[in-house]
C-alpha cells in the first residue's frame, strides 16, 4: 500500500483523473512514465468477448474465438457450484491466454420478470442460489489470476428505459432479495471488480449511489476492488466519483477527466477522494498484471466438452411419460429449425463467436445417419407455414418419435429489450399442433432464455429445457435425450402458467421512468407459494431418468437461539436404475409469522450423484442469517423468536421430509420513543408495562381502552383494540391527562433503552 | 365575511384559540360575550348517535332512540342516488330534532382488503360509486339544514395501526383511487365540513397534511368548510392548523389551545392562520344556527318505513336456482340465531340505539304463524355443537325449504381491528353441512359488513346477502324472501374466491407502521379483471325475480376530443313476469393502453324501475376526465389518444352491449429535458425530432443505435432500442460528442417548450 501511495503522489492530477476512465472501450489508460499498465476487460460471464485490435466505438464487431458454454439461465439449473468454478477456470484460462486482466460478469440480477430481456444472463429468482453461484463463477475466474466483474449492481431487472428508470424497493426486499443476492458473492468470492447498474435505485442512479457503492458494497461487506460503471451508465462523473464508483467505462473522449480535474482545481472535490480511487485501481491493475501468465493457452477441445458436460448437467427435464430416453430402435423424426441452427447463447453485450458449434442434428445424425429431419418452421419469421407444417406432420407420421426443436428466437429475447408476452412464435404453436395430432410420442426440446406459457404443455410426452446450451448444444442433448446421461438439472426459476400470474405483473415494466416494486419481498416461487397460486412447473423442479428416495431427516438441535451453526443431515438413496444426479433443497419456513414473510424460503443445497443403489448422506448447514428478516427500522437483521420448519424437498413443490425447529429470538426491542408510540407496542416489554402503569394509574378508571394494560378485567374488542394502537399523544385527547405529563412518560421511558 | 371578519378583530387571542378544538366530546365552545354559539356533533352516517347529556369521556354510553339504516355497505349496493338523498334527508331531520349541526359520515374511504374492519362503512371499490353515494347523501343531509362531515380523509383502508400506520401511495393511485373516492362529493355536494384520518399518509399525520388538507382539498377542489380531526387524530397541533385543519376533536383539556396561543405569542405561528381558521368555524357555525328548527320533529314510523325500502333495495341476490322467492305454500324451516338476534348495524363508533328493530323471525311468524325455528348456532361462540345441527338438520328436513340465518359475530368484525380471514365461524359452517346434506332447498340470508368466503356456494339453492341491514332488517328480508318485491341490490364489491386473490393480500395490514399500497390503482375489481381471476361473485353482480334485456346502445359521436361531453343511451326492457329494478352499469376499456391501465373502470350507472314488459332508455353522460389517467410527473390529468370500448353491463362480468370509440387525446407533451431525457421520448414529437438531427448528424454515421432516429434502415433491433432508451448524456459515453455540445442540444430542447 505505501508503495501505491508513493506511485500516486507522484502522478499529476490530469493523470489520476484519466485513470478513472477508460482509454477506449476495453482498456484503461497506461502511465509510461510512472510504468502504470492498462488493464484490459472483456464480456463474457459465459465466454469471452476479446475484441483484439479490431474494437470499434460500440464494441459490437465479431470478436475471438472463445468456448461458448451455457448462460448463466441453464446454468443455474445445474445447481451446481464445482461447475461453475470449473467455467469460471475455463473462463480465466482462455482470458490468460488472450491478455484479458477482467472478465465481465457474473450477472447476479434477480429475476424479478420472465420478460426481462436478459434473464438469459441471469442465475435465479431466488438470492440464494444466485448469489452462491455467482461466487463459484467468480472463484473459479480469479483462481486463474483473472479478476471477475460482479454485474449489474443493483436492481436492474428490466431492460425497458434501462439507462434512466428508477427502481423504487422498499428497504427490506432491497436487503432480502436484490443485494442478497450479490452480498454473499462479494464477501465470499470477492470479485476484484463490481459493475454498478445503468438504472436508478430509489431516486439515484447506482453510478453515484454511494449509499450502495460504499456504505453497503465496502463498509458493510467489505468490498474492496474497484466498482466499474456498466459501459455508459455515468451520469455526473464527480458525484460518481465523491460515491465510490472508480472506473467510468468506455471512454469518454476526455471529457469527465476534465471534469474531475475541474472539480479538484475549484475545490468542489477533495483531491484525497481521487486519490483513493486510483489507489484502488492501481492495486487491481498491479495485482492482475503480477498475475499475467504471458505463454498461456487454452485446450479448446477440453473447453468444448467442459461446455457439453456443463451443459448436460444443466438442462431440465420438466415432463416425461416414458417416452424418454430415445433408444436406438427408435425411428425418430427430428423436426424444427432449431436442430440446424441452434440458439445457444443471448443477444447483446455477452454475444461470443463460438470456436465451434455442435448442432442437435449433427448430434444426432452421428448415431443415426438414416435420420427424418424436417424444417418444421423457419426461425426468422413467426407466421405458420401450411406447407412446412404439413411436411411435419408426415415426417412424424412415419416416426416412432417426433423430436421437436423449439424455443425464442433472438429477437424475441435479448439484452437491450423485454418480451412482452410469454409465448412461443404463431408458426410454432402451430406446429405443435400439426405433430402432435398424429404423433403420440413428441418430444419437445427448448432454447429459450426464460420462461414461456406452454398451452400445449397436455399434448407432448416430454419437455427437455435445454435452456441457451452454449456451443457443445448439440452434442448435450443428444446425450440425454438417448439417456447416455440422465438429466438432472433443476429449475432455478418458476416457469409460470400465464403472465397475470407472475410475481410483477401489474407493476413490469414501470409507468415512465419509475417502476415500482410493489410485490415486494414476494418474488418468484415466494409469490407462488404465498398466493397459493398453481405454477406450470415449480421452482426446483426437474426430472430424472431414475428415482431418490430421501429418509433420516436429522437436525443437530432441536432449539437454535442464533449462535453458532445448525446442521440438517439426511439420505438420499438412488433407488432407481440409472447413474445419476440429485439436486436435494432445504427450505424453511416460519411457522410464527412475527412479520409479514414468505411460505418458505430456499436456504440449502447440494447435488449428489449416485449409483443405483447407492446412498449419500448430505449434510447442510444453518446459521442465524438463514432465519433472519430485515429489519428496516432498526436497519438490521433480526431473528425472530417462534417455530420454524426445516424442509427437504426434491423441488420447491415435493417436499419430501420435514421437521419443527423452536427458535429463541432476539430480544424484544424497545419501540422507538416518541409521541407516537404505541401503548400496544411497549405493552411488549414488562419494564416499559411498568412504567406505563405508574403514569397513567391515576387516569385509568375513566379510560376502559387501558383494561389490557392494567391487567383489569373486561373491555371489549373495540376498547382493546384501541388502546394497543393507541399512541401515547392520544391520552391528551381522550384524558385528562397533560402534555407536562406525557413529557415525564417519555423520559422515563427512553431511560428504558 | 366582513361580519365575520369584525367579530374575529374583537375576539381574544385564548378565544380564538379555543374555538380550534372542542368543549367536549361532541361540542364546540361558545363565547358568550360575543354571541358565538357551540355547534354539536354526532357520529351518524346510517342513524344519530345523540349522547344529550350523558356524553362521557369517549362518548361510549348509549345514546337517544335514532333509526338505524343500513350500513353503507349496504346502502352503496342500492346504486340509489335518490335512495342516499333520502337516507341524508332522514338524518338531516333526525339531527334537526336532537339539535345536531353536523352529523360525521359519510365515510367514501376505499374498500381496499375485505378485511378492514370497518368496510361496513365505506361504500364501495370503485371511487366513481362511492363518491356519487356520498355525494348523494351530502346533498340529502345539507338540504336539511344541517352539516355533514366527510370521512375519513384520506387513505384511512384499515384499522390495524390506524392511528399510527403511515400508507405509502403512490400519486397516481392516490388521485384516481383513494382521493377520488372523495372529490366528487367535495366538488359536487360541498360539505359542510371534512373530516381529517388518523393514519399518515407518505409520511405525514392527515391531520398536518398541507398538500392533502389545503393544496388539494381547498385550492384544487374548492372547499369552503372547516376540516375536523377524527377523534384524537390530532399529532402536533400547530403544524395542524397550518395546514388546514381547523378543529380538533374531542376537548384536549386546553392543552393545545394553549399551544396555539403560545405558539402565536412566541412567533413561531402567524396569527392571520389562526384567524383565518376562526373565519372558516364561525362561517360554518353561524350557517348552521341560521338553519335551526327549533321545533323540528321526526315521525319514527315513516322513517321506520324508509329504512325497510332503503334495505330492500339493497340486498343482494346473490345466488338462486329457482328457490326463490318462497310461496305461501312452502313449509318454511328458519334455522340461525341471526333470525331472532339480528346483526343489523356495525360496531364502533356508528353504533346507533334503533328505535326499534324488526327481526326476520317477527317478520315471517307474522306471515305464517306455525312457523319452525331453530337457533342452529349461537352467535357468542364460534364452536361447533352437534345437538343444534342435529336440531336444526330435523327441522330442515322436516321443512320445503330451509333458511339459514348466518353472518358475522360483530366481534369478528368492527370499527377498530381488521379481520384476520374470510371465513364464518367454524359453528355456523358445520350448521350450513349439516343442514345442506339433508334440505336441497336451503337459503342462506347473510349478516356481514364485508365479503366472506363461501366454500359452501354449490351446496345451496339461493344466497341472499342481507349486508348490515338497519333496523327494519326482518321486514325488507321478509319482503325480498317472498317476492313482495324482487331484489335489486347489485355489488358494490368484488367476493373473492379466496383471501389470497384479494388485491392488497401481500401488503395488508403492512409491517410496523408502514403499508404499501403496492397494488398502485389495481384495487377492486380492477384487479380481478386485469389479472384474469375468477371472483366468487364480480363487482355489480346481483341477480333479479325478473330479466332484462339491453338493446339499442348509441353514442352521440363516435370519436371524442375532450371538449363537451358524449351522451351514451341504451334500452333497458324488463322481459319478465315482475315489477323490477335494474342497475345499468357503464364500463370504459382502454384499448391502446398508452400507459398501464385497469381492464376496465366504471364510469356510470342508472338504476330504472320498470314493469313486466316496460322499456326505458337509459342515458349515460361521459365527460374528458373519465378518459384520463393520473400524469404524476406533470400533476395533472391527462388525456390519451387510442380506441376505448364502451361497454354497457349488467354486472363488470356481464357486458350487454359494447361499442368502439376514438378518442383523440392531448398532444404529445415534450418530456422534461434535461441530460437523462431519452431519445426515444423526443422522437415522439416532431419538432424535437428536427433538433436532434441537426446536432446529431456529424456522429450519427459512427452510432448504429441512431439509425432509427436518422430514419435510416439497418441496425438490429437491440441497437434500436438501445437508441431508443438512450439518455442523451450517454452520446459523450459511446461518440465524439462533447459536454458543451451536449449544453447546446439542451438548450435547442428546451427553446421548444
Amino acid at each position: 500500500m505505501s508503495n501505491l501511495k508513493t506511485l500516486i503522489e507522484q502522478m499529476t492530477l490530469e493523470e489520476k483523473a484519466g485513470l478513472c476512465s477508460g482509454d477506449n472501450f476495453w482498456r484503461t489508460k497506461v502511465v509510461e512514465r510512472l510504468g502504470i499498465p492498462a488493464i484490459n476487460l472483456s464480456d463474457g460471464p459465459h465466454g469471452l468477448r476479446a475484441q483484439g485490435e479490431e474494437q470499434d466505438h460500440l464494441g459490437v464487431n465479431d470478436s475471438k474465438p472463445a468456448t461458448c458454454f451455457p448462460t448463466a439461465a441453464g446454468l443455474a439449473s445445474s445447481w451446481s457450484v464445482e461447475r461453475l468454478e470449473q467455467l469460471g477456470a475455463a473462463l480465466g484460462d482462455e482470458a490468460q491466454t488472450e491478455g484479458l486482466h477482467v472478465v465481465l460478469g457474473p450477472g447476479a440480477n434477480i429475476k424479478r420478470s420472465p420478460l426481462c430481456g436478459r434473464n438469459f444472463e441471469y442465475f435465479s429468482e431466488d438470492p440464494m442460489l444466485s448469489s452462491h453461484l455467482a461466487a463459484a463463477h467468480i472463484r473459479g475466474t480469479q483462481s486463474r489470476g483473472v479478476g471477475s466483474s460482479l454485474k449489474h449492481f443493483a436492481a436492474n431487472n428490466q431492460e425497458h428505459r434501462r439507462m434512466s428508470v428508477d427502481a423504487r424497493i422498499d428497504e427490506r426486499t432491497l436487503r432480502e432479495i436484490y443485494l442478497a443476492s450479490f452480498e454473499h458473492a462479494v464477501k465470499e468470492a470477492r470479485p476484484w471488480t463490481v459493475m454498478c447498474a445503468y438504472n436508478r435505485l430509489n431516486g439515484e442512479y447506482c453510478s453515484e449511489h454511494s449509499r450502495l457503492l460504499t456504505d453497503i458494497l465496502r463498509d458493510e461487506w467489505g468490498f474492496e476492488g474497484f466498482v466499474v460503471s456498466d459501459w455508459g451508465a455515468v451520469n455526473e462523473r464527480v458525484p460518481g466519483l465523491e460515491a465510490g464508483m472508480e472506473l467510468e467505462m468506455p471512454a469518454s473522449g476526455g471529457e469527465r477527466d476534465a471534469q474531475i480535474v475541474a472539480a479538484v482545481k475549484e475545490g468542489r472535490l477533495e483531491e484525497a477522494v481521487l486519490d483513493r480511487a486510483v489507489e484502488r485501481l492501481l492495486r487491481i491493475t498491479f495485482r492482475a498484471h503480477d498475475a499475467r501468465k504471458d505463454s498461456a493457452e487454452f485446450d479448446a477441445e477440453a473447453h468444448h466438452q467442459l461446455a457439453r458436460h456443463i451443459a448436460r448437467d444443466s438442462m431440465v427435464l420438466l415432463q416425461n411419460d416414458g417416452t424418454l430416453p430415445l433408444s436406438n430402435e427408435h425411428r425418430v423424426a427430428v423436426i424444427g429449425e432449431f436442430a440446424e441452427r441452434p440458439r445457444y447463447q443471448g443477444g447483446g453485450s455477452s454475444h461470443v463467436n463460438a470456436t465451434r458449434v455442435e448442432t442437435l442434428l449433427e448430434a444426432l445424425r452421428s448415431r443415426d445417419a438414416s435420420l427424418d429431419y424436417t424444417k418444421g418452421f423457419e426461425i426468422d419469421r413467426d407466421a405458420p407455414d401450411q406447407q412446412l407444417e404439413q411436411d411435419a406432420a408426415t415426417a412424424a407420421s412415419h416416426a416412432d418419435v417426433a423430436v421437436l426443436c423449439l424455443g425464442l428466437p433472438e429477437r424475441h429475447e435479448s439484452e437491450g429489450y423485454d418480451r412482452t408476452h410469454l409465448n412461443l412464435p404463431a408458426n410454432q404453436l402451430a406446429l405443435i399442433e400439426a405433430v402432435a395430432r398424429v404423433q403420440p410420442n413428441t418430444v419437445v426440446v427448448l432454447a429459450n432464455g426464460s420462461p414461456i406459457a406452454m398451452p400445449w404443455v397436455g399434448q407432448v410426452s416430454a419437455i427437455l429445457e435445454g435452456y441457451l446450451g452454449g456451443q457443445a448444444v448439440g452434442a448435450a442433448l443428444a446425450d440425454l435425450l438417448y439417456g447416455e446421461v440422465s438429466p438432472s438439472g433443476k429449475l432455478a426459476e418458476t416457469f409460470p402458467q400465464r403472465l397475470e400470474d407472475t410475481p410483477a405483473h401489474l407493476n413490469f415494466p414501470g409507468e415512465g421512468d419509475v417502476v415500482r416494486y410493489g410485490e415486494g419481498i414476494f418474488v418468484g416461487y415466494r409469490h407462488y407459494d404465498t398466493l397459493g397460486t398453481e405454477p406450470l412447473f415449480p421452482f426446483g423442479h426437474g426430472l430424472s431418468y431414475s428415482r431418490f428416495d430421501y429418509a433420516n431427516l436429522t437436525l443437530s438441535a432441536s432449539d437454535f437461539d442464533g449462535q453458532g451453526s445448525l446442521t440438517i443431515s439426511c439420505d438420499i438413496t438412488n433407488s432407481g436404475e440409472r447413474e445419476a444426479s440429485e439436486i436435494v433443497q432445504l427450505y424453511l419456513s416460519d411457522q410464527t409469522q412475527t412479520v409479514p414473510v414468505a411460505t418458505q424460503a430456499l436456504r440449502g443445497f447440494d447435488r449428489v450423484a449416485l449409483a443405483p443403489g447407492e446412498t449419500a448422506r448430505v449434510e447442510l448447514r444453518l446459521t442465524r442469517r438463514d432465519f433472519c428478516w430485515y429489519d428496516a427500522q432498526r436497519g438490521d437483521w433480526r431473528l425472530p423468536t417462534g417455530t420454524f420448519e426445516v424442509r427437504i424437498g426434491a423441488s420447491s413443490r415435493d417436499i419430501r421430509l420435514s421437521q419443527t425447529l423452536d427458535v429463541q429470538g432476539d430480544d424484544v426491542a424497545l419501540p422507538v420513543i416518541d409521541r407516537n408510540t404505541l401503548l400496544g407496542d411497549l405493552q411488549r416489554r414488562e419494564d416499559a408495562t411498568r412504567v406505563l402503569r405508574q403514569h397513567l394509574a391515576d387516569i385509568a378508571d375513566e379510560l376502559p381502552m387501558l383494561n389490557d394494560l392494567m391487567a383489569r378485567e373486561g373491555g371489549d374488542d373495540l376498547m382493546n383494540a384501541m388502546g394497543h394502537y393507541l399512541p401515547l399523544r392520544a391520552l391528551v385527547s381522550f384524558s385528562g391527562f397533560t402534555e407536562a405529563r406525557l413529557e415525564n412518560l417519555l423520559k422515563d421511558l427512553k431511560a428504558l433503552a
